[in-house]
């Protein structure tokens, strides 16, 4: 089997379905030839630079680039985000607008305007044709709870604040494949399934409540990626390559 | 006919779709008893009061209240929206996140926690049963632009803070409408075509690309409004009661 790709970045690799990816792509029979791990804060504590910290984005850019040559980055799977619950009720507008800040704007449309011109570069590379993670891709971890279609038959409503932040961010898949198809770059949004990390087993539910093993989710999240292509760009697709609803 | 309803608020009034919304509510055979017009700056020059405002909304969940006594308000109308044009190249992090405050935090979410009370005193009031606006509805002023469906195929794209923010508030008027069923209050997304307001005709668009007068689209809406039941809430309709793909 061919590598997924010559290089891999990943987002929020600290913890969670990241940093099992990372694991994964540096444990495969043909690993990338450079995988960049990045996070927030790699000394510990959370919080010190996050996703919408420009400097340290551009910095991150700068250090990708100079490892990278001439070569250009093939794959960024933009996987940092934050979960948020409310009701209607409950609701205050600084949260709607902090987990719209992390998930669409910090950690995605901030991230991939930094990172383009690495991206258009691999998306370039002698012998490329078509649409796949190892010419050039953006995979941005979504959830099937940013399913509008779904929304009134998943039961864990109501999450406004993370919900919404969803809804747009698949809409910005969306956008950035139209965008950047006739670039060579593959943009697809990806549900990694209900997983045992913190995240899925925060607050109210319980551990045993989330069904999939942050293994198998990444297992199949990887065997996704694989078989990506023109076809699918722009589509909505879960950790088992089924398509769901906006 | 009825009237449509009893009371009707509507925001973003002094001018396009929601100006003409409150002329043909008062210009009907059955007017309703109440009409609120409201918008962020009675006085002329926009921007003093807005809509993330919330000492200002509320003062007016007051005053309407103290208006409609014991009764409620029966009819919601979310009509004030921002438009906001952007490649991801040209996009900036504060456009995003002011499209949405606007759009989804202020207009939509702030404005509905308020009024919620008197809604909820409608929605009570003697012999009501199923949904209808007459009863209790909210009506989120949407647009084809926010569908992710029709994402790849509206070539006014790309407008990154425009379509990601309608989209989430999409997600917020279904979430809504899953919550405020058992309440008895409806929640639909409108979608009012492409109209020659100055929303629909600024920058780029000449005032003869978008096809429809502001009288159509409005006379297609409270059309649309005056069948809606139990069946549509949730739902994202066009001007002309057509559903759209999220
Ligand atoms: N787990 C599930 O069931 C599930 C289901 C659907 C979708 N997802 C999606 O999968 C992705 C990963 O989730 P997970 O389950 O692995 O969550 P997790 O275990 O909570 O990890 C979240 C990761 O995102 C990072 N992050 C959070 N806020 C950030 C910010 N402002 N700036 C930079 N990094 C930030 C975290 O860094 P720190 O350690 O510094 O906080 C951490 O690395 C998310 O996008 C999530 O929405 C998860
Ligand atoms: N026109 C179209 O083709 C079209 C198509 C699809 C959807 N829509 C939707 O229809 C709705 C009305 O659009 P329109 O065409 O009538 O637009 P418009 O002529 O530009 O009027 C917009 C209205 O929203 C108000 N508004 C804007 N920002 C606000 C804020 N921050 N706080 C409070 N009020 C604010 C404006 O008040 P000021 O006068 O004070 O600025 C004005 O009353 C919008 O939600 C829009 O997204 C329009």
């Amino acid at each position: 089997m061919a590598a997924l790709a010559r290089s891999v970045l990943v987002t929020g690799s600290n913890r969670g379905i990241g940093l099992e990816l990372v694991r994964q792509l540096a444990a495969s029979p043909r690993p990338p030839q450079h995988i960049f791990a990045t996070c927030r804060d790699p000394e510990g504590p959370r919080g010190k630079v996050n996703a919408v910290n420009l400097p340290s984005i551009r910095g991150a850019v700068r250090a990708v680039g100079s490892h990278l040559k001439d070569q250009g980055l093939n794959l960024l799977i933009n996987n940092a985000g934050v979960s948020s619950h409310a009701t209607l009720r409950s609701l205050d507008s600084r949260e709607m607008l902090s987990a719209f800040a992390t998930n669409v704007v910090g950690a995605l449309v901030s991230l991939l305007q930094e990172f383009l011109p690495l991206l258009e570069k691999a998306a370039k590379g002698v012998g490329k044709e078509g649409l796949s993670c190892s010419r050039a891709a953006v995979i941005n971890i979504s959830t099937k709870l940013g399913s509008i279609g779904l929304c009134l038959k998943v039961p864990e409503a109501p999450m406004y604040p993370y919900r919404a932040s969803k809804a747009a961010q698949n809409m910005v898949t969306r956008c950035m494949a139209a965008e950047l198809q006739d670039k060579g770059i593959l943009c697809v949004a990806i549900h990694p399934g209900w997983v045992k990390t913190d995240m899925g087993t925060e607050k109210v539910l319980s551990r045993e409540q989330a069904p999939l093993m942050v293994e198998h989710s990444v297992q199949g999240i990887l065997t996704v990626l694989a078989n990506l292509s023109q076809d699918t760009s722009g589509a909505f697709l879960d950790w088992e390559g089924n398509t769901l609803p906006w």
